[in-house]
């Protein structure tokens, strides 16, 4: 499977907070996404192996803060590649502590949210928290970072405990591949003409009809394949310029 | 509390499809959101009264298909503002149906992939349904679109089922505290100096130490609050230009 498939699905960019006997943590997510309207609640993804995991399970409260595009780099390095258990990631850090005590990160961030956990799904490697919204207000003006933004002009790579972290292997074969941000068609998308009929095998159409599944590139149809047309073999067909 | 906060939440936009007794829908989302690595797994919320939610419950297979920044908004209107039930949205629609024969909309998508559901979240409202990678590609080289882009460009407002669905009265409070967009600062963002000692409040920073959370706006901080700094009262400061 080609992996830049998931590059192509958009997220925010955060800094999840929270607090368990008088230890602060937060670490940087992109996985915040609200899950129903009325009441208001969010869904985060969390690694089990995060030191804000079990504090979160405890504490039953957490913090998300939206970052800015304009956010410092440095900010987050901290918060998103250092472990909390060997360093206050919030000394020198912009932020306050609400009514019930969680701690929320204002530095570099356009908005922020105070949650309830209500609901644990365990998924294996991660925790699916939801939480219900309690309070929260709008910081900055500023346009929120995506995690493409992120990608592309801080050449930012996940932490490894990301939901959407990518072996070195897959981070290859994903460069392999060709970024879906580059200008030109990857080779994957490459057309090609059967020289017998002039039918034109389009790998972003594929031949669903004949179990060629779209996106699929011309090398990977299996060499049974015919024109679907003239019923010529795969080695009659081009490249088409 | 100021539901602007909501649209700093980025999302991208998409169509989720399936398929159940030879009967196809699909619905627009925008909360797709991936939430392990490995293996990989996916989320997505989905109305309890989205016809496409019992199909999905009954047939444990859905599709996601990732729209572009360039598909067409008739797309959008046909598979988010209609139902299902009563029309086959479907019909002049570029699609495929997978191996599994669960349908998978191409038109205006940049990449596609195909879920075999693993877990069933009741939130009340929607389901959120944890769904594993089976089978998906690239597409196209365009940019993904995302809901902010949606908003800004198609000046689209979320159909009635979607978590991030905002009431009549919701979006005109909204309106009245102005878009995120809007270039200039919103009036809950205008600063406040204390006419006696020169303390400017700060909405984005707040008075946390006193119990103003930051983001809070100067008319909204209680009448007995006073000046941190010289003890001034509330009715001596004056905005700042």
């Amino acid at each position: 499977m080609d992996s830049n498939i998931f590059k192509t699905v958009s997220y925010g960019l955060f800094i999840i907070s929270t607090e368990w006997e008088g230890t602060k943590n937060g670490y940087v997510a992109n996985t915040v996404f609200q899950v129903t309207a009325e009441p208001p609640k969010f869904g985060i993804s969390c690694h089990k192996d995060n030191f804000t995991a079990a504090m979160i399970l405890n504490r039953k409260r957490f913090s998300v803060s939206v970052l800015s595009q304009n956010c410092e780099r440095e900010l987050i390095n901290k918060f998103g590649y250092r472990s909390g258990a060997k360093n206050d990631k919030f000394e020198g850090t912009e932020f306050f502590n609400t009514s019930e005590g969680i701690p929320v990160v204002t530095e570099g961030s356009v908005s922020w949210m105070a949650f309830e956990l209500t609901e644990t799904i365990d998924l294996g490697s991660h925790y699916l928290f939801i939480g219900l919204l309690k309070e929260g207000a709008v910081l900055s003006e500023e346009t929120p970072l995506t995690y493409s933004y992120f990608h592309t002009v801080f050449k930012g790579i996940a932490p490894k405990n990301a939901p959407t972290y990518l072996s070195k292997e897959m981070r290859k074969e994903a460069a392999q591949a060709k970024p879906v941000s580059e200008p030109e068609p990857a080779k994957k998308l490459q057309k090609w003409e059967c020289m017998d009929c002039g039918w034109v095998y389009d790998p972003a159409v594929g031949d669903p009809d004949n179990g060629v599944a779209p996106g699929t590139a011309f090398e990977d149809i299996p060499d049974d394949w015919t024109c679907p047309d003239c019923g010529a073999e795969k080695s009659e067909f081009e490249p088409v310029d």
